[in-house]
């Protein structure tokens, strides 16, 4: 390797020590007889200082010549400096550059200079750059990491299920075609159909980390048509209500992952993250509308929520909570009624964001087609699916649970956008 | 939950217990007086033996209703016995029915039937409950909980590039059209140029494991239309060295994390998995064109291995190697040169299955421009890639390892589709 140390692995008590740095060059300060070079990479900063008497004359006069950004590798000594950033600085004998940069920058990388978010998103290499992207993008490797380990606890295993499909899942809105060869596809918007399929396969516990797609018109700052979902499902559940346990029990997992892990990182993003205490709160959707009357909100039964009842509920409840039993006529035909009125199905709320969605799942085959047929789908469609019925298909349930928008409420991103690498919307597909 | 314990959990240690299980009734057994259930779930199966004395008559009369496939769930006491499988059997005081099964199974999951596969993957739900297919599925997640422990330690963060691009990857075969809103787009047929990106965004070590899509034509054993890729990417390497030798020590983690941890499932497979010795052998694509030929087989220079060929290297060779620096004309327009001829891109094979592909990526910008006029693309077609090679990119490097030919490797399927759960080919998008 070109390095063989992180600018972070740079620190006092190796004084003396010799190090192989590289990184980008983040400013330049040049003082005539000292010449000092803020060199930058993913573990932070590092103070490259050079006096003119310390260091060979070829490397002292390539100071002056280095464009901000470029790519360079250095070779130096680690000195312990109370005055330098970090109380450490490298007097370097040799300089590289590796890569130089333009001059002319699409985008501040050292974030001195506000850009809109598109500007950024264009430039979006470089955004990255950025202290708070990196600090963002840290804490969401820590978070999937976190749920991979507290369900891999749980024995959940995890699967992939296809994207491509030859049908709807859930009534055939809001898909993307696809042209396989000779015949129509999509995209799946979810991997609901084949999860279930896996609990009449016998794998009782199951989850999926992936892409899923949404042709959805609307561009917010809390849609996008290409997103990360994490899915479970699980046999022999007695009720939602244990698959809802998992759910919250992972979510204050994940926080608390997050507190431990990413200290540096919050910091950076100026961001408290609270302990989260379980079981959150319940209220069933019937509450919900009644809540949202008297705080001048009206809903008719049977509506979903308005982004405008969602944003009042997440002043209203300060910690996360479910709003469970939502009507029939809300949620999709594979919803485990309650009566004749409501389901089984629970959202997952927080900070006014739906988070995830869930349900106990109806595994009678013959009450499943009759749901398929209410809901004016055809059950032909869903051959292959309703087949898994047939052959003994335990109780089921689970929820799918957006990767993006928890990474909203975890890192206090306004939009949706900034959590991702490289958001897909309705007007987006570059970079 | 609807129940407590997994049929695994039963064990003579556990005798005069009380256990609730549940699962598939994999075997009935009527002598009479005494009735056998054998009840199936992820992790085994139990013996529920039913004398007339010692359980209820209405249990004991369930007994002959019960359905092969059925779901079950079963309360009973354990009760150690040398005679019963595994020295132990539940005597149960409750047997309920939880899901019917039809009694016309398409497929006979206890594999006494032998089936093709083209039936099996028509009823692969019931086909998933077989043994095998259970044993393949577990090694599944044990390798990629491997993968990702490895990556992770070495500083590799994981994540997820858009699978809804707007332009080719590697110069437009292959790609799936997608129709996205009023604007054409493509499925990505790998995460290379999007990880290559997050080189410049200063991420240096990322991985990912996704979905690919590619339209080849072709129906073969050791293909599929959407594959799982495990991703890497570095900055900071030397030569395609550093790169090789991350690929060859994560492949014999992965063994060695099998061989450890599924011992049951390989037993299941009838398997021995070897211990892995790295470095693996490397040898130049000349020196493997002379091999071939040596044994019979012509290969021009510059030509990709045919199949025949890859399939001989498979029985010269017994250990995974690496052949090196391929030809220009064979590989990609990201590919470093190492000359006018050959580049630094290296194949990973083993048992006659190419497993892996990477190379030193090309990090200066005019080089690169250069290389994709040479292959007869325009570099318009690259904007936005590009523009992450002006501002300072490091020497990078990286590899895709296939998912799935990996698993064939350790599993011995002999198809790839055996592999997969929902396989989609040339001919299969159900189920």
């Amino acid at each position: 390797m070109l390095k063989d140390a992180y600018t972070a692995d740079v620190t006092p008590e190796r004084d003396g020590e010799e190090v192989r740095l590289a990184g980008w060059v983040h400013e330049v300060r040049d003082l005539g007889g000292i010449k000092f070079v803020l060199l930058r990479d993913r573990t932070g900063i590092v103070q490259l200082t050079l006096p003119k008497q310390k260091v060979p004359k070829e490397t002292f006069e390539k100071v002056p010549k280095l464009t901000k950004e470029s790519v360079i590798r250095v070779e130096g000594t680690v000195q312990a400096n109370e005055k330098a950033p970090g109380g450490v600085e490298v007097i370097p004998q040799r300089i590289e550059v590796l890569s130089e940069s333009d001059t002319h920058l699409p985008l501040d990388p050292t974030g001195k200079v506000d850009a809109d978010l598109d500007t950024r998103l264009d430039a979006r290499v470089l955004d990255l750059r950025r202290e708070e992207p990196q600090a963002i993008f840290k804490i969401r490797n820590v978070v999937t990491t976190a749920i991979r380990e507290f369900l891999e606890e749980r024995g959940f295993i995890e699967v992939h299920t296809p994207k491509i499909i030859a049908s709807a899942t859930e009534g055939g809105t809001e898909l993307f075609p696809v042209v396989y060869f000779e015949r129509d596809a999509y995209l799946a918007q979810s991997p609901q159909l084949y999860k279930q399929m896996l609990m009449a396969a016998g794998f009782e516990r199951v989850y999926e980390i992936g892409p899923i797609f949404r042709a959805e018109e609307h561009n917010t700052r809390r849609h996008l048509n290409e997103a990360i979902s994490v899915d479970i499902e699980m046999s022999f559940i007695e009720s939602e209500e244990d698959v809802m346990r998992v759910l919250e029990e992972l979510l204050a997992h994940v926080f608390r992952k997050v507190r431990e892990e990413c200290e540096k990182e919050l910091e950076a993003l100026d961001r408290e993250l609270p302990e989260l205490e379980t079981p959150f709160e319940r209220i069933t959707y019937e509450e919900t509308l009644d809540l949202l009357s008297e705080h001048g909100i009206e809903v008719e039964w049977g509506e979903d929520l308005p982004t405008e009842a969602e944003r009042k509920l997440g002043e209203i409840f300060e910690e996360p909570f479910f709003i469970t039993e939502w009507p029939r006529e809300t949620r999709p035909f594979y919803t485990m009624a309650k009566d004749d009125e409501v389901t089984t199905a629970f959202d997952l709320m927080y900070q006014g964001l739906e988070l995830a969605s869930g349900a106990q799942r109806e595994h009678r085959y013959d009450v499943l087609v009759r749901q398929i047929e209410e809901q004016g789908l055809s059950p032909e469609d869903f051959r292959h699916y309703l087949e898994a019925f047939k052959y003994g298909m335990p109780p089921h349930g689970g929820w799918g649970l957006g990767l993006e928008r928890t990474l909203m409420t975890i890192t206090g991103a306004e939009n949706i956008r900034e959590v991702t690498l490289f958001p897909r919307d309705r007007k987006r597909l570059h970079p």
